[in-house]
């Protein structure tokens, strides 16, 4: 194929001038490396989450930015134990075998000796419903609703099976089951279980619910066919402590014709503990800090503020992103734009947006061209990060990266979301897309 | 984020159910999986690439299409030996190291006792030409020339790396070199050496040539830089057989309108020999088998013929291709437009096309909207794939699916390339992709 040619726009030219400068001189690689291998998991509450609070400091002050300050946030602090055992057992099929499952965010733990009981099958919480109530009473409930393989975009499957991992304890409690076991989040039948946040409520039993790898799942399934009093048996030592004290990481580049307007580009440093947080959200972390790092390369001086938001504890609880909302819309702070990347590190193809039609439809129609040159021109979905969604009323347009999707549900929250499963050139394209964006919105503005 | 709302025109209907069926029902990873697994490596004129051809002839009659039919043609029979050997050794820096290589296909292989030289290191063909011819004669030349990671379609930096690996040998020759070491092309810095094929002049020396890994390809240019007499050593057994026979094989469904007008969709059968060809190019044989399955299974019938045609020896002669064209020629087939795909099973963002630029502009401007809504309005590109290219004159459209192609390097021509690494969804959605354009060329024709 024949290199594309630009059309010959100055802007044309600067967005090519980020994305050659990320491919070819980018340390957002380099910096997820030191965040994956130098803290670790960072779970709030936990110490690698501490250790990144301080090294993105470390990598903040080093960059020549006008500000980096921590923003003090309490964070629930959920601790997983021993690792989990599990397992099916049958004398029926003669079958004892164990299988992978990790206990899901939140959960309490199991009794000293485990549970065991036997186990009931359902496709989802809509299922539940359907069941008769007196068939759940004393079992394990197994909630095996998989993704729906028909979408596109793998996020809209996970949209709707996650509704278990959420609230299946809450409803299988409701009638009496003594625990669940959810299929893990994922398109593929492995031995990966994927882990993520699960409620509670408070007016009901708390019972324990852990996450299955999708291969046991499907062994599960298989043998509930063949034997519906067979019995599954899972121990888990997690437990939720007191809260503890913790940090957004922020660092800006001052505007130099409108410093009080404030576009935000973030992801979130907490991650779950069975990896390195690498694609969930390491990458988001290391991108938006890549957008600060791009215009200074570059030698772009933003007219607006373009502030970075390390976000603490997006994945249970996001009192990191309610906090900086609360501090912004208490201070007065204007924001005109907060764009997330928190959907992995790979190759970009456009950004999710939440504002209003008009305003949507305003930036299809004045970018979604160039950015096409580019390949980032994929304007149409309605969404954003989940920790810049508390800025809505106080944001003229927040919204995501949107990045390919396939891939990402094979790591998210297992222990297979490492460094090295991250692709270097997608990763920094994601950078430059972010900053292509930003530099936008920071130009023109939003028309306000 | 939330699921796009599709247009509600019918065609947008029509391209949803392509997608949605081949990401549910698709047989195209299952497929793949037989072609690699049965046949193992394709290269033209092995016991792989005959497998191949009956097992796709087998799979073709499977689906009760309008025919299928093999064509003759005779290609090249290039074998590989045994397992190559190479070291560098440096009595100065008290090195003797082994560094993985591979010959270049068509290359001749050395002397039994293996070559071993002082090498001479150049950044590509253009500073060969700079260099003292003197300093040459009697060496090894080892093209060091680097991917330009500036690019961000990877083919771009392809595109031009790998004059050193075709004219390499014979413009070394010119100069009285004894052997040449090609840097492999690929992104990253690891220890898999990539094969490809390179040419000779056949009025000159035809002198061994190897491509060694990109981490060898950095120790060696590393020791170079303090020791310009070490030594490199590599030992070959490739050799050139005498043409075999080969085919083609191609399967049709018949136009219920323009039978007569013909529809090419392809990929190539053979692949390099050191792996399983699965990215290069199994994945686009299995996708456009999966054109014409997509269209049974979701009862569309085609106003125009629609063709599948498997390619023999795209990797060192593209005697396929050149045969196809030919007997389409003499036949006096009327060609609208040759898809082909061979550019990695990856997620689709497009298609690149050759044709006047009237038509190019038209397509873009009847389609991009609707292909946009797939995320597969990528239509900027002019090029075409390297079989299809052979119909330039005598086919109104021809072109190739355009996938991402950050990963493509990783595996290409190299031991990586399996079906293990090779992702269904992405590789689904690339077939979909290909179903949708050939799709609106079937029924709006192209202007003709």
């Amino acid at each position: 194929m024949s290199r594309i040619s630009y059309a010959q726009s100055a802007d044309s030219v600067i967005l090519a001038h980020f994305f050659e400068t990320a491919l070819v001189k980018d340390k957002a690689y380099s910096d997820l490396h030191d965040i994956c291998k130098q803290c670790g998991s960072r779970l709030s509450g936990s110490d690698g989450a501490a250790k990144a609070v301080v090294l993105v400091q470390k990598i903040l002050n080093s960059m020549g930015l006008d500000s980096v300050w921590l923003q003090d946030v309490m964070v629930p602090h959920w601790v997983r134990g021993e690792k989990e055992q599990a397992s099916i057992s049958s004398t029926v099929l003669k079958l004892n075998q164990s299988v992978p499952v990790c206990a899901l965010g939140g959960s309490v733990h199991s009794t000293v000796d485990g549970l065991n009981a036997q186990v009931i099958e359902v496709k989802g919480l809509g299922q539940l419903e359907k069941m008769n109530k007196a068939d759940i009473k004393g079992k394990i409930v197994f909630y095996n609703e998989a993704f729906d393989q028909s979408f596109r975009e793998t996020f809209n499957a996970y949209g709707i099976s996650v509704a278990q991992r959420w609230g299946g304890a809450m409803e299988a409690a409701r009638y009496g089951a003594v625990g669940v076991v959810v299929r893990s989040m994922s398109q593929h039948v492995d031995e990966w279980p994927h882990t993520g946040v699960m409620g509670y409520n408070d007016s009901l039993v708390k019972i324990p619910a852990v996450a299955i790898s999708t291969k046991g799942a499907e062994l599960l399934s298989e043998s509930l066919a063949k034997d519906k009093n067979l019995r599954f048996y899972f121990k888990t030592q997690c437990q939720t402590l007191a809260d503890a004290p913790s940090y957004n990481v922020i660092a800006e580049i001052k505007g130099t014709e409108y410093p009080n307007e404030v576009i935000v580009v973030g992801g979130h440093l907490d991650s779950w503990d069975l990896a390195e947080g690498a694609q969930d959200d390491g990458a988001g972390v290391v991108q938006s800090i890549e957008v600060l790092r791009l215009f200074k390369t570059t030698g772009y001086k933003p007219k607006r503020t373009i502030r970075f938001v390390a976000f603490m504890n997006e994945e249970n609880g996001g009192k990191g992103g309610a906090k900086y909302a609360e501090w912004a819309k208490t201070n007065g702070e204007r924001h005109i734009a907060a764009i997330e990347s928190d959907a992995g590190g790979f190759t970009p193809r456009g950004f999710s947006m939440e504002g209003s039609d008009t305003l949507r439809e305003y930036v299809k129609r004045a970018w979604k061209p160039l950015l096409d040159q580019f390949e980032i021109g994929s304007l149409d979905d309605v969404g954003a990060g989940a920790d810049v969604s508390h800025l809505k009323d106080n944001c003229t347009l927040i919204g995501e990266l949107h990045p390919d999707s396939q891939r990402y549900f094979d790591f998210h929250h297992s222990a297979r979301d490492t460094w090295e499963n991250v692709n270097d050139r997608e990763l920094e394209m994601g950078a430059a897309a972010m900053a292509s964006f930003v530099y936008l919105i920071d130009k023109y503005g939003l028309g306000k």
